[in-house]
């Protein structure tokens, strides 16, 4: 057994080192690719990506798993051998379960209906993409009905991206979410509204980049492991255990953009340093979902990065840098700017109080088109009323409406929006349990120290990769058995109680 | 067998997409590649490159080439249909002739050598790596043997470099030039030594960088499809048609390695970048050999860019960069100085009339080694000696002399070394018919113009990528049958034109 376990692991190893390769093909393409050389790229991808995902769903490997059965049934749950096993079948099953037609279509049709989206964007004219995304949705339920013994279609969906976590649950926990978050949004925006100027003047970009790569560094993010380049989109790509590489853009009339961009990044790249590095070449070495990811990059943003108590520690350092700028704006002030709430219809620009709301608007959306409940033709317009009765705004258009996210016009209806939600809840779940072992690390924070948060984090989250599901990794860090928006409030909204302490208190 | 074709073509494209991969991997292990990821960029290259080689030894591949084969014969040689398949069949029964087996033991053992070898060079002891050389030794003759029909055993490691070149005819050519060679060396070595001081002042990296790009701009190289960056060692990488990197490196004590080695680089990139774009994902899409690879990029660093007519056009501009350096320094002064022969030990180090004598000395041990006329544990006694006799130099040790080059240490011994002086010499072959064309080249550089004569070499050489061999493409352009020391000297030397004309004239 001990040869067919080598015979597994040699497998995928294979498959681990193209998709490095193709990790570095994406990351280039974001940052030194010339400017010619896109065609190419698009195709050398989608090369690679079939020759992955036909290694992936080799009947040989499928063969292997079942010899390696028995073997991984005798062993720990916990070990890294049953687990290796464990989630290479259930990747394995989820890949061969739609068939490679299935696929080719959705692949084809999405670069379509992306392009298509351009243009309607553009246009501001829904009637252009109405077609696509009613194909989308007709392929998204054909991919779900791939996995037929679902409670909701949007189950399968919600799998590819936040195993084991169901749409009904999802559900119910963001209407407790909401129950909490409209009245809070509403006594913010009560309020005379922050004045935020501090953060819009000048602030010249190589100085703010010298700024976040040092709160970056002191946050544990290690450059002879990674490196930090300019994209026009922030993100984390992993080519390797020892090559997880950040990105960051700036605003020179916006100070936040920065800082809290590569705040967030930084803690997507944290998660993926703490991995055991024994599980390199294997499908355990990965966060455990989107929402577990997620709730790693919202903590060091919002909960860390957000505080009164990180500002206490950073605010002169940064004021030295930008002393003309800031030298004159006290810390509560700039606080309170970082933290200000504001009623929006746009979600990549909105606050992180009333984030939640925009993803949920997305989230129900999603369900009611799998469900059937919501044809695409009416969507524009019940986009149009959801907006005015959650968020007290209209949105002047559909392009900046129903068209400003790419999500649906790039791949799938469903599945993609609940992460983002769940790793804000997640985060405030997780650094309560942290704060209760480890009371000092308010502290630590002001003291612009970070070292027990992430031996703790890296502990209990990190190093296990994607051995656990979501659930199981909160019943052994929380002792809860699922992702928990708690009544009294102690860690309810822990990701928003910067602002509500800036606004409110 | 349209269909057949497009299979054929299809089949292509997707090694060509694995090799794109390689090629990125590659560029970035030597310019962005975080330090630690080195020994996971190793795994990913090696498995990738497996399977490229899987993929272009596959039987069906083979099975294919034959029933194309009709349709091949059928067409116009020059055909680009003919060419491609004629090409393929070619590296299709090159690279399945060597087993699988051997492939591995010599991968393995360069490995292993490649690390010997820095020991020994460290240590200077040439003792430490003789018996990794002499198993060397023996894979090569065994990789040789692999295609039995050779006239001499080189020939088959010569022809993986520069397809159809004969070691005896190299030999022969190598003999005729070092007729006039040795002389020339002779008689610009007894002239009263150059002063160079003037190019080993302090120059700011940025500076030199700037210029050296804007050369490299006006030969024609194209940001829009390439990048220059900084690299340890300067080299082209082609990821695709539309993505031709080059890198460049400097030295901030010696002006002359920036702005020659850019040079050099931007002639192997404008080689890629001129080959019809038709070609695109077929092996068509590259030089047609090292040899005419080299030519390329000696022409544009030595005929052109060491030529009196273009730092007529360029110095002014380099003194407006480095006033404090070169105001003083009359451009005869400067243009003796950057073409100064001086004997040496260092292949790495020596000027371009030099060179080629420290090419020929290790071309004739390659021949000797394999013939078995050297044994292994003499090489480093005939290397002192050759060195003596030819060079008029010592090299003070073993790592200064046997040991200081890394091919025979890192792959073969045999086919390595000469490509470098082939290419001098059909660097001058090429130059001569291109001026007896369009004899206005000469004044368009002493212009700083290179239209005409990067049109030329396009119309003439580049866009045929690898359709021709080596000679096929010799006899096209020049008429010659074969690569040519001409006896009246117009185009013998002409790389080392400049050299002679500043010294002996």
């Amino acid at each position: 057994m001990k040869k067919k376990y080598q015979e597994l692991k040699n497998r995928l190893a294979e498959i681990s080192h193209i998709n490095s390769a193709i990790a570095l093909l994406t990351w280039d393409q974001s940052t030194y690719m010339p400017p010619k050389a896109g065609l190419a790229r698009g195709k050398q991808l989608a090369n690679l990506t079939k020759i992955a995902h036909e290694k992936s769903t080799d009947a040989e490997l499928g063969k292997l798993l079942d010899e390696l059965q028995t073997y991984s049934d005798s062993l720990d749950y916990d070990s890294d051998e049953a687990s290796l096993i464990r989630v290479t079948r259930r990747n394995y099953e989820h890949a061969v379960k739609v068939p490679v037609p299935l696929m080719a279509e959705q692949s084809n049709h999405s670069t379509i209906t992306f392009e298509m989206w351009k243009e309607a964007h553009e246009k501001n004219d829904f009637s252009l993409v109405q077609p696509y995304l009613e194909k989308t949705l007709d392929i998204s339920r054909r991919i779900a009905n791939c996995f037929p013994n679902y409670d909701h279609i949007a189950d399968p969906l919600i799998s590819f991206m936040d195993y084991g976590l169901k749409a009904t649950e999802i559900k119910k926990l963001f209407a407790t979410l909401r129950e909490e978050l409209v009245p809070l949004v509403e006594s913010i925006t009560a309020q005379p509204e922050t004045d935020d100027s501090c953060l819009r003047q000048f602030f010249h970009g190589d100085k703010q980049l010298m700024f976040s790569r040092h709160v970056s560094k002191r946050y544990g993010y290690d450059l002879e492991r990674g490196r930090q380049d300019l994209a026009p989109h922030p993100f984390v790509i992993k080519v390797a255990a020892n090559d997880v590489r950040l990105t960051s853009r700036f605003k020179e009339r916006y100070l936040a953009e920065n800082v809290l961009s590569t705040m967030h990044e930084t803690g997507h790249a944290l998660y993926e340093f703490g991995i055991n590095p024994d599980y390199e070449g294997t499908p355990l070495n990965t966060g455990a979902s989107v929402a577990v990811h997620e709730s790693q990059s919202r903590l060091w943003e919002n909960i860390v990065g957000r505080s009164k108590e990180f500002w206490e520690h950073f605010y002169p350092q940064l004021q030295a840098i930008f002393p003309e700028q800031l030298e004159s704006v006290p810390l509560d002030t700039f606080y309170r700017a970082l933290n200000k709430v504001r009623r929006s219809y746009n979600r990549v620009e909105a606050d992180e109080v009333t984030y939640n709301l925009h993803v949920m608007i997305r989230f129900d959306f999603e369900l009611d088109l799998l469900e059937g409940k919501l044809a695409v033709k009416d969507l524009p317009k019940a986009w149009q009323e959801r907006y005015e009765s959650d968020l007290g705004v209209t949105p002047p258009s559909d392009a900046d409406g129903v068209l400003q996210d790419i999500h649906w016009f790039a791949g799938m209806v469903g599945g993609y929006f609940q992460g983002y939600t769940l790793g804000n809840i997640l985060s405030g779940q997780f650094y309560k349990v942290a704060l209760k072992t480890h009371p000092e690390i308010t502290d630590e924070i002001g003291a612009g120290q970070f070292t027990t948060l992430h031996s703790w984090l890296k502990e209990n989250i990190y190093r296990h990769g994607q051995k656990y599901t979501t659930n199981e990794l909160i019943k052994r860090v929380t002792g809860d058995d699922s992702i928990m928006v708690e009544p009294e409030r102690k860690s309810l909204l822990f990701h928003v109680k910067a602002s509500f302490d800036a606004h409110v208190k």
